[in-house]
């Protein structure tokens, strides 16, 4: 086995966390592809992360590491001479955790209600609600060039991925991100001039045909 | 206003994790209670914490930080040169990390389902995922004396607060915590032996009366 290899699978906001903070840090690895659509896990993602069985996980020198955000803590953590991601002073640190975790809080769930719903209700509190915390954010992000000041930093690498998912919320729910979002879209712009943000990001159309419409199918969702 | 504050809740686990983080480093706060059972909220606690409105906020030095384990890490990070609660290794500080989002993720949601439940199917459920979730954290603590080691740490800050509310569950769903995890109670004691712990718990039993029976009257969740 590689040194360091990632267990992650093409469309997940959360693995493509852990691929910008590598290419980032200029961590080479070996990227293995779980085939989730399959329904079936491979017998090292259930070794390596036997608590949630969940990808991504990141195997370093043998030993893995679980949950997209505690992996970008850990790459920062183990390749600390180069590309800091958090800042070094503790209260800038708090910040950035704070709303990585609203990232996490707050997304993929109020996306979900939009994608995984027929129009209706719960479609709508989904759209309401995921505006309103993209709003929130980008009054975060204020006139700085990323949430990390003039580099990308913790809360980039944790948001940015589900702009991957942003053409499918919008497709599905009849509704635009960049009229109610226009800064937020901008700096999307931004961090997709970062190489290490362009290879690690997959293109929203393939999202929307390759993985939101065969879920939808999948489970019923239609 | 003091250097150090911290806006709480007497009942809150949350809360308690902070009461523990700032005793292990010795650092003198004033407390400002929350009566979150009027229904009502300061406009303290309103403007230092306007994204989810919730104790705990510690704000230090006029700076607000909120979500427990956000607080708990900037309390790590701003008094370092005493009692660490996260080891200095990066894959150590992963793991604990990983152990933490774990309780965070199972813990309070998984005991809602027995507490703001009659007996049922849904209580069940909770009763048989809770104690799944502190098996699972009963085979990480292992032989060691507390989850960080021979001294308490950031997982051991994070669960034990709990605690507190185990009679609670046990009562309205029961069963014992006890008869299914005998190594975690041994561990609560060893924590309890600790004064920056058992000075920062309530009673179990008050946590019951006061707490635990008001919200399911208030909610009607009897």
């Amino acid at each position: 086995m590689a040194e360091v290899v990632l267990l992650d699978f093409w469309g997940s906001p959360f693995g493509m966390r852990a691929r910008i903070a590598l290419a980032e840090k200029g961590v080479k690895y070996e990227y293995k592809e779980e085939h989730l659509l399959t329904g079936k896990k491979t017998p090292l993602l259930l070794e390596t992360n036997p608590v949630h069985k969940k990808i991504p996980v990141l195997i370093h020198n043998g030993k893995p590491i679980s949950e997209s955000l505690v992996i970008v803590q850990y790459i920062e953590d183990a390749w600390s001479d180069t590309a800091p991601l958090l800042p070094a002073d503790p209260y800038g640190r708090s910040q950035a955790r704070f709303w990585a975790d609203f990232v996490d809080k707050k997304i993929y769930d109020q996306g979900k209600k939009i994608w995984a719903n027929k129009a209706g209700e719960v479609q709508e509190a989904g759209k309401k609600e995921l505006i309103e915390s993209l709003k929130l954010l980008e009054g975060e992000l204020g006139e700085k060039p990323f949430f990390g000041g003039e580099t990308i930093g913790y809360v980039d690498v944790a948001l940015v991925p589900f702009y991957t998912w942003f053409y499918s919320f919008e497709t599905i729910g009849n509704f635009s991100i960049q009229a109610e979002c226009p800064k937020l879209i901008e700096w999307v712009k931004r961090c997709l001039e970062r190489e290490s943000v362009s290879k690690s990001l997959v293109d929203p159309e393939k999202v929307y045909v390759d993985l939101i419409l065969v879920l939808k199918k999948m489970y019923g969702y239609e």
